[in-house]
């Protein structure tokens, strides 16, 4: 056994590692923020019961009004792909975090579906985004109403309409910029043991992004959860079933844009 | 501010879970050692230089032999997708773990590329392993001659071939099931923080596996890795790159077989 | 303008073209019977109304019974694909042709929904066969029951289940493989005029194929056509509308079964 | 058998039809001029040598220059498909038609190659132009490169590399806005009979369009064919392989641009 050569890869001080950690060394200190050059989004905001949505939060949140936010975006123009694109489907909830002084508001995701794997690798290992991989189609329209499916394995499980009605004034848009500018989502960062129950990481995320829209109309949206068997999809059957009891008693605020986007990594922290 | 509702998810004891947390919560002692009814391989040993493949492997592992074992699997019949499919292809070192006195021996992955997001993530978060998603080519066939490509965005990175020599017989296909029964992966699960560099969490994991074949044939195989630049995918350029500089000085031990696998995760676990 | 070179292509007797000409010249006399080596079947018989179904079936055919077949296939082992696969979802009617007096009776397809392009283009312009792109999920299954949905930019529009009852003995297989060993399909080759309506070609065809069957299941299953509405697929949506408005009474006759089979290119034919 | 019931349906005057005819009427006169809404365009001129070029153009027309004109065209807000989206890839000939003393010029197709199914069918059946399915990658960039790379099962065969010299001004815009509004495409439309050789139908076709662009680069390029076996794709090697034996001497006149689309059907007629 003599001729056994012993590994030379080894960890080094002032770097950050992804897997597969033996080709991905960067230093520590490079962080980029990308850009999302060109993000077209439908978003609508649904009121539902606040008993059955304070199951889905975590304690260390608090909940101002019963609402999901969903929102598509078509992100184009994304820098980290070669300026190449993805589309998102996301669920989360406005609240406020509880877990220490600092008064943080912002977005907690129930669920982010997106149709690349890289973005969903990254954002559920380094921010604790709860992402998914689900086929999200492009959005189509005719005449005014624009619609987008999301489905899995040829199954449709959440239908998204959205009719314009209104273009908004330069105004609106840039009191929305100026208000908007940066927006925090949270995340639940959790990796498992991986034996015997209980988690190796678990903890709140800090995860903010800026955004600018170039234009903006006022429109009108619904939300169509389809019928799903748990067997359509083992893993993702808790999600959608979770997602779809949420009674919808009123879709508003629905929105449509075309803008940019920055991830701002940079000041991306875990919350104590 | 007093219709504030508090987030009522919480952790609970003896229970273990996924992102999205709040949708996915099992039993800890709920562990599932999934089928893989139907598996498809084609595989084949390039041998390299020990001073180039030295670099790849962390020194907690020893190499024998500066062998890279590919390894291309059409999975069918995989249980925990409704019996549905994906494939694999596997770039590994066989190795002996240096890091306790088990003297445990199995495959250090380099990389594992897969064609659907779901055990991609499983793979990275649970176990270590180190999965990057690709399209890999349903595994073709002219007369003798079975090829799989795997591509990204369009561009092909890498060609396996492999030519059909001789059937092996029931007796060698007996010795070979009887002698690889059991077969370890290991894992290096690294998850960086969130910010400032460094791991929140790096540590090497035991990931064991039986397979059984019924039926074997020996061959001939090559490897091709195409020309490919770095702006064709940033996140990857390094992995294909750093793989791709390994010389091949021999490709031998092809083999093609179909079969039968279990992933035994009931087994798995961190190595000290 | 002395300069200019007149193309040199020119057709040749004796020899056949497919588009693009310039490339794809072939001698009349070659025509290939191509082997599917490895075809999975879910098949059931739908009983609908006669005079619904009257309507979209040309009145050179007479129908015997009320009688939509559908039939998925996951075509595995294509030998003109590189043994690559593809699969079908059809409708089709079994019905006597009147156009003269051969007493040929065989299946006319009201729809072919099939996964990948070239297969399309192929029935369509050789055969006549009423081809159509859509997304096929493979099938998949949970215990004895297996699905498979049928969808379109992510829209689902129809869904197969299929519950295994009994496995068919050998006697059994080794019967339906003598009756149905060749069987017939119909076409309606039709290609428009450029301009101002009417056919260009509008003619019958026989398209004979030959299957075998290697094991077979009888069970249960169900057809159900989700929602659709016409923006959803502009081009697609009378074909979906039209299928889904046939009553579905009973479904019966339903078999799955693994074998192989060999389309007759060589005895197709134009029907006078 | 006096219960057989005969079909009803039958073709109309006045109507057209395409397959499957029993759900497809149409009425003769409905014609429409799809609109492409938003249209980005790589292109570039190939200079070959003439001798091997005239061998792929058909003896009704001639070639004023050994040029092949390679366009990709990323094709958005395509009303007919809901304004959603598809890709091509094309490759022509600048020619003049000799089959009519008209003396039309325009450009002969050697082969588009689209990335969905239902355009092709359509392009192929009504109007001749020689269209093919292929895996299109979406334009991506690093800086100023621009790229994009035609894949067929996982294989690539040839890559579009694009380089931003100088934004071309509104002046230089609005002359060739008004120069090549109005272009021509040929095509030949050509149906073989069932058996036996010969075709059902053979013609050249006439087929216009009207394109405005809004803005453009000048640039450079390069196109770059890779090895391609032809068992990696029975039915395309002859074309990829015809093609890439044209001897690429010099790739000029290479242009960006973004713009619209409409295709001219109602203008699309049979050449004599």
């Amino acid at each position: 056994m003599e001729d056994f050569v012993k590994g030379k890869f080894e960890f080094r001080e002032g770097y950050s590692y992804h897997m597969p950690v033996h080709f991905r060394e960067d230093p520590a200190d490079k962080v980029i923020d990308p850009l999302y050059g060109d993000v077209f989004v439908l978003s609508a905001d649904i009121t539902t019961e606040m008993d059955a949505l304070a199951r889905f939060v975590p304690k260390d949140f608090e909940i101002p009004e019963p609402i999901v936010k969903v929102q598509y975006s078509n992100c184009r123009g994304v820098d980290w792909m070669s300026h190449g694109e993805y589309r998102i489907l996301q669920f989360g909830v406005p609240v406020r975090y509880l877990g220490n002084n600092e008064g943080l508001t912002g977005l907690y995701p129930l669920v982010l579906w997106e149709d690349k794997a890289e973005p969903i690798l990254t954002g559920r290992e380094e921010t604790g985004q709860p992402k998914m991989f689900a086929d999200i189609s492009i959005e189509r329209r005719w005449e005014d109403h624009w619609f987008v499916r999301a489905s899995y394995e040829g199954t449709t499980f959440v239908k998204l309409d959205f009719w314009d009605k209104e273009a908004a004034g330069a105004d609106e848009i840039a009191v929305r910029n100026n208000a908007t500018r940066r927006v925090n989502a949270f995340g639940w960062r959790y990796i498992p043991n991986v034996r015997g129950g209980g988690a190796a990481l678990s903890h709140a995320v800090l995860y903010p992004s800026e955004a600018q829209m170039d234009a903006m109309w006022h429109g009108e949206a619904t939300i169509t959860w389809t019928e799903y068997d748990w067997w359509e999809n083992i893993i993702q059957a808790r999600i959608i079933m979770g997602l779809s009891s949420l009674p919808i008693l009123k879709v508003g605020n629905a929105l449509r844009s075309r803008g940019r986007c920055i991830l701002v990594n940079s000041e991306a922290r875990a919350l104590p």
